[in-house]
């Protein structure tokens, strides 16, 4: 199994600077007083395609030789990793097939098509997912470009926090949400090397808690169909993503589809920025722990911003 | 009359520098290629009072003597005025007296009384609300603050364009929208002496057009009373502010108040901001003149962000 280093990460940066963009940060007086803690939010919501993942799917896509990218890409995904493997693929010209599940967003199934990419929907589990997919990429031939557990994916993912330690100096704790954990190892790929003093805390829903339950348990616990309104963190941590999750996290909090909900508004509120679930959770788990992050510096990471704006989930019952 | 100088901008800046966010500029390959232009968004919104304005209130508050300061601020305000010259306030630790129509949003009543701003409501007219305001000044002496009719806060809005000439090179036209005329007034202060060859437009809700009239007549024409979702420009100009628009802007341009909505629907979707009606006009325009931006680099600057989230106006009805 090969796990990406530093050096990867590094490569991954200049290949991809062209096709991604430095995000800004957004820091608000209001949410330092309500916290206790001084926040930094990285908007990967201000990607053009509305999430980080732009960075490993363009690592991945750029990296391929003429003839393997003949054939084009090829993905499961439950949005974001869809809407931004699409995103790149048009950007060289190849194709991209996905498979998504029947109850994505459709903001993120627009976007998919936005891009081109081709789309094949399936069942809303992990299972069903990976039923279907097999189907697709034995017809299409596409190098299959895993949303997370892929080293080109978790190289790419590590320049975000790479640019956040050029963006702010100090942070004592780096914060992402965790699904399949792409982000989170990303993170810890570079902050290990980079700066590991910094503590980094993930933040699941707890309606979808596996990878909070893995890490206290030592071993890799999959969920199967999870619910949650969080729907980028419904997927489970694979072989690469437990590796960094098992030897360079502090800790996984979590926080109910309330508080989830709640941080979202706040951050639309506050931030003035349009983000999805998935990347509120971090600032839920905050405020249900403040002791714990009171004075501190922490760098949290917004992860998209594809969202159904006619129904925000504040506005649903 | 004194007409604010370039100086006057320029001492505003430094002024007002520890009270601002030098705010990030967006871009979106979407919208691009939707309007044949090339469109540069400066997010006020992403100030922390949520607009623009806290860059002429702070320049107003922190430009008074220590005993003037004693006394206070005062103002009448359709929101966003309100809340930045109560945030300036605030952090000088002087009170603030604001005069706001009944009508205003919720969100920025909210946003007044969290910065310490007392709130005295008035009819949804400029007449109710002149008349309102002299008799809250007369009782607490505050130094009236007026918001935009005032040589220290078009010299603050000022600083907006100096900052988005140092952000984006070459631009073509640089466009805000048009209540009261402050933001464009500052605008044309600084770009002006800064880059005369940039062409200023205004943009202004068809239902609330006397910018456009006074403009095309030349000579101010007041409505009393116009209805439009654009909370913020309900104001008509002022002698100061049509100092500046009669001398230095190109045209201005309107947008029904359905375009107004689908441009900020656009926007949230595309740039992924939280931003309000008013200050989806802009946008609103270059869609339905397309012909007019195409191929031009377009400076837009975002106004404000303060919005009920209980109600984005897409989802009514």
């Amino acid at each position: 199994m090969y796990i990406p280093t530093y050096q990867d990460m590094l490569d991954a940066h200049e290949r991809i600077k062209p096709y991604i963009n430095r995000t800004p940060i957004r820091t608000s007086k209001f949410l330092n007083e309500l916290t206790g803690a001084e926040l930094f939010f990285k908007c990967e919501n201000f990607q053009e395609a509305g999430a980080f993942k732009v960075r490993g799917a363009s690592n991945a896509v750029f990296g391929l030789s003429d003839a393997q990218a003949k054939l084009g890409v090829a993905t499961h995904s439950s949005g974001n990793h869809a809407s931004c493997l699409s995103y790149a693929a048009m950007l060289r010209g190849i194709p991209c097939n996905v498979v998504m599940p029947s109850t994505a967003p459709q903001a993120k199934k627009d976007t998919v098509r936005r891009y081109g990419g081709v789309i094949t929907e399936c069942e809303p589990s992990t299972s069903a997912r990976e039923e279907t997919f097999a189907k697709v990429q034995a017809a299409s031939g596409g190098d299959f470009v895993h949303p997370y557990n892929d080293p080109r994916v978790i190289a790419g993912q590590g320049t975000c926090a790479k640019e956040f330690m050029e963006q702010v100096d100090g942070l004592d704790i780096a914060m992402a949400p965790i699904g399949g954990g792409g982000m989170i190892s990303g993170t810890c790929l570079t902050l290990s090397h980079l700066a590991p003093e910094v503590q980094i805390i993930a933040a699941e829903p707890e309606q979808a808690d596996d990878a909070m339950r893995s890490f206290k348990a030592g071993y890799i616990i999959a969920d199967d169909a999870p619910k949650t309104i969080a729907d980028g963190l419904l997927v489970p941590l694979k072989e690469r993503t437990w590796h960094f999750v098992s030897n360079h996290v502090t800790d996984i909090l979590t926080a109910s589809e309330e508080e989830i909900i709640a941080a979202m508004k706040l951050t639309w509120k506050h931030l003035r920025i349009v983000m999805e679930p998935s990347s509120a959770v971090p600032l839920a788990t905050i405020l249900k722990n403040k002791e714990r992050f009171a004075g501190k510096r922490v760098g949290i990471i917004i992860t998209g911003g594809n969202v159904d704006l006619d129904k925000p989930p504040w506005t649903l019952n």
